[in-house]
């Protein structure tokens, strides 16, 4: 091994959590769970893990909970926790998007931080009202846009930031994937069932699914704003109620005297050959670079006029806050999950300092209840410019 | 060397010909030469190749063109050589863009071959009226769509039209440069200069210049034809008349029943780590592909459900479509000059049956001066939509 | 999310474990700890983490243990632990190479599980009687040969196992790194002194420490056993008294009547460019294919006379050896720390089987003390090799 | 197009040329025309294109050659066109390995330039008579190793020669086909027969027909010279009676007080998914470079302790011993075919400067005679040492 002195946290007591959602069966509840332990910051302590008792009985015992923390509903555990002497201080919400808002809230108002899933609710009125709920709790909001946690995505954040791509110009975003290209929710495939539904999506099929995460790092890496967009969605699998695919042009809002910057973003799910797609390019005035999450340890970075470097997670030109969210060498690949867990680890951090009554250190960084309001609005925004023959609507 | 039989073209007569710019200091010029040269089908006989005399001799001399074939004007070499017994049966015309009509037409009329490069003229009047008189004229009109001489681009097309990928669902275009990052037109750049000037390239900035060949290509692979696009065109740079990055949502015409294919197409003067970023990728029902002209001797295929294949060159997977238009076997890479001087094949496969008074080969296939006219068209769409904030404009 | 179903283990209770090094500046120790975290299935609750008594109570405590259970030396913390209670049940010994033997006999004779790093010893007496004792101790015995535990490695050995390549024929091993490219041992940088130190790390250097891994893998994946190697060793570095370059070639067994298969490997740490660029080719009758570590999630795959295929952890064309072993769906890259959960989880299926007096599943796979013996017998080869002027030695 | 002023040949008169093999069916014949063809240096006027006179009538004709200059024998070619007024001025032998020998020789004492495929000769008595009278005869003999036309190897070279790299401790060298893999030579495919027959190709197999290349590079490449090898050659396909796959181990000869170098070879035509894999890698005390020859276009650059830098032909960091030899911008990609182009273009330089008399300017370079009796001299050394189980053998 290369390198010495890779990262150990400094240990503090573990984080008493709970989840909603991620009983057996899910994906997404299992990922948590991972990323959670990853950096040993947390304990799992009580779940209301499905919305059918016995399910939810059954996959809280398979996780070792005790059997009187694990909760019929999300309701009686919130109430039940809180009144607990050493009741959760944080929860997980990894339910489809529609419960987003009211388990949430559940949490929120009585004083417990919430790490939930994106997008934060299925329609904006409900992310609104969630945002104020937030804002007034004094309870934490983490949302977990967990590409966000990828080292060389932020430093490719530090690097724009830094003024090493000069003036922004231009972002390309996409998101393929093909997992929908034929009708597998009529097959009742669980993941997909919901993700097409409306009810439990909102108004948004890959925009609302996989859209909003390359719109969120999009703006994470360049540092921008979208000031508004045109989108032409459509929804290529016969009977399918809700966008499969969307072209999107976008105009971010001008910082200082600079022009404003242009984009696209392009996210689908019928795209074949693809199986998780998502890649950010952004230029400007003094250079240009390039992520790939399938292949997330390497930042292509290209100073005008010079040549292409590959920048290797904790490798030569890889800086400090890659190696803040970083556990190993380079040259020893690091992917989603401790992506993910690094979003838990910045959540923890942010709930130490909130414990202990002092300011959050200034490197740490996790997508808030407002990068949620941002996501539904970029939602609605693409729906109602696609509806309205793809005119510009402003965020 | 693993392959037998590499192709070994009939001998015929080389086809005389001429050259109308291309002299000292041009690139594209001596790109021509080598690829008529590369085959053997041609021999370069005549040249006005350059708008000042003392350079055009030279340049002439240079070359090894007789004294008396080399001359100060198209026009004039236009005249004498269609008098001459043995004077040329073709002629390049390889100036800027506004040139293109107005020379084009001189040996049009006298029933001499064009082979021009594109775009085909610098406004879409001129296009039309270039139309009309090179269908009336007899001769042949090749446009020097060069990409289209791939054989990964034949190969890809034919899969397409076999029905690999099913019913096209998404094409998505892409070709960005950096070479105009910054203000080098004012540096007197000639290859800038007169990319940047309305009066010699038309209204149409990096849309003229890369797009045209991006847009060619995504209709020439996916066998689509477009039906209406929205534009968002910048000029980045302090100055410059002409557009220097473009962002357009396209839309197909329908084939059948199917739902109309969507797509995007960004091209870009301005996106440092470029080079010649051409890339093209088609999504149908049954699979997807992706073709990117730096690599250009590998197809990517993804039936879909299965693994990602890498077709190459002449190797298993590629076709008869692949193959005719190839020299080597798999593995030893052909490029750029290689795929040109297949566009100057093609073009001696239809002019050597024009004079034997036969039907072309049905698996020539070139760019005429009806792809010509629909590039100009795309370039005023483009300017007509961003004028009028990204409307949709037919084309 | 495109894949239902992801793994999730069925619940037993968490292995008692200790820990021996890998206290505070130790790489390889906090790997070990996050490795044995993701799955869940141990708990950390003892440790002898440095040789220094101070150092090992810091490193205690910051890692949550408790006074009582951080030992100043594995001597002390094998007894104690071995007549508690709730003792430890397994320990991971992740020490320089040359304490392995001794602090592994110290829990073997008692009963207590080993997981230890390779190589296995500093040399090849000390390696036979290790698994002597191993052997007779009842208790299991675990080598980190961490890079097996990666999905697409068992994904390749499933390939070759089931006669997809055919026979056998070459390997390709190589394993270059550049970190000790210039003599930063001589700069006190910990992990470089060791690792050059023969009295902490044997015989080899390069071979020991990177070598075993690449002729594991080797091994792993072809499912050949080495009959002898020639091999040229090197210390560019000036003052390096071990390798730090080798070149080998290797003579396999014959399996029944097919030819034996030849191979080669280098590994290299004085080879800039090289993070850590372990990469495995194996080419049989039927088809040949690729690992590289750095990229893990990727599997090149080609059919003879078929098309190079991209098969993807969990993708298309992925199997079940693979499944098994993987945590989330294609396109959600899974790295190094990931495949070390694996030889963890592995070793707990093994450990709760044998508590359970069960045979433990077919399926599980991990490397052993025979692995370990292996090993040093293959450092010892190429020493003895190398020292011959390249004679072949026997393995 | 982004490049001003790409290269245009001053012009000479085109040398006359003539040849030897490269009839219909030949593979490398029309390679070989192509690449005279590309920068319009030749001109093909006489053939002896086959062994059987009414192919090689044929073939005459069918290239356009005059029937009074197509040949029936390489003998009778010589004689009369060394007596022509305009005779050929040079000519290129491209039959099978143990032609060479003799057709060189007749053109060779007659003052005629002989340009000649690779390996030399099929046994090294041979080899080293040619180099006798190639060095007696006034005559310029240029060895076609064509992959030292690729400009990115020139610059390569050249990075190594300024320093960029350091001392040079490892060279790693591989050229993996498939092509083999089968025992076709046994269906009669001519390019398989040829090479697998030792009358025909010599003592080596896969070490004669692409080994050589290999070795050549390398040596190209890093400036430096053989000192011994130790060879396992295996025939893995049946009844095969050369060898189709060759390990190797190299040792170079130290250039003034440095430590001698070290490296690898191997060559296989029985590795399937590998159509044409040569590769070549340097690694030095202050950097490393890799360059493949199917991406040719590319230099990947690592200076130690830096990011790795992906340097483009004519790109940034691409320098003018890449120019020198490139015909077109960075992003349009060049192959093959312009790479073994060069080689001719160099042979022009060579043979022009002679005709005047004149020294050939010093940035000149391809392979000769001697390059030709160092790689005979290679597979002889390969078959010897593998004869003696691999021992060390002298070069």
């Amino acid at each position: 091994m290369a390198i010495e002195g890779s990262k150990q946290q400094a240990r503090a007591p573990r984080i008493r959590l709970g989840m909603v959602g991620g009983g057996a069966g899910a994906f997404i509840g299992a990922v948590h769970r991972i990323a959670a332990r990853i950096d040993d910051q947390f304990e799992l302590l009580a779940g209301a893990l499905s919305s059918t008792p016995e399910k939810a009985m059954a996959s809280g015992l398979d996780l070792g909970l005790e059997p009187s923390r694990t909760y019929g509903s999300y309701r009686e555990m919130a109430i039940r926790e809180a009144k607990l002497k050493n009741g959760i201080e944080a929860v997980s919400i990894v339910t489809p998007n529609h419960v987003h808002y009211d388990a949430a809230k559940e949490f929120l108002r009585r004083g417990i931080h919430v790490i939930c899933d994106k997008p934060l609710t299925s329609n904006l009125a409900d992310a609104k009202k969630l945002k104020k709920i937030a804002d007034e709790s004094g309870a934490l909001f983490v949302l977990t846009h967990n590409y966000t946690g990828y080292p060389m995505v932020r430093q490719a954040r530090e690097m724009v930031a830094n003024g090493e791509l000069g003036d922004i110009r231009v972002v390309q975003a996409e998101y393929p994937q093909d997992w929908l290209t034929e009708a597998v929710e009529q097959t009742g495939a669980k993941q997909a069932v919901w993700r097409t539904d409306p009810a439990q999506s909102g108004a948004g099929g890959s925009t609302g699914d996989i859209g909003t995460h390359a719109y969120n790092l999009a703006c994470f890496v360049s540092g921008l704003e979208l000031d508004s967009l045109a989108a032409d969605l459509d929804s290529f699998v016969d009977g399918r109620p809700l966008d499969d695919n969307a072209h999107v042009m976008l105009r971010f809002k001008a910082k200082g005297a600079e022009k404003p910057a242009k984009g696209m973003l392009w996210c689908s799910q019928v795209a074949p050959g693809h199986e998780n797609g998502l890649k950010i390019r952004v230029y400007g005035t003094k250079g240009g670079l390039e992520w790939v999450q399938a292949d997330p340890n390497y930042l292509w970075f290209t100073p005008f006029g010079s040549e292409k470097r590959l920048i290797t997670r904790n490798g030569a030109g890889s800086g400090p806050a890659a190696a803040r969210v970083s556990r190993i060498p380079a040259g020893h690949p690091e992917g989603y999950l401790e992506a993910f867990a690094t979003i838990y680890t910045e959540a923890a951090h942010a709930i130490n300092a909130a414990k202990a009554g002092k300011a959050v250190d200034e490197n740490v960084v996790y997508p808030t209840v407002d990068d949620g309001v941002k996501g539904v609005a970029f939602v609605d925004a693409c729906v109602a410019s696609s509806k309205r023959n793809g005119a510009w609507v402003k965020l």
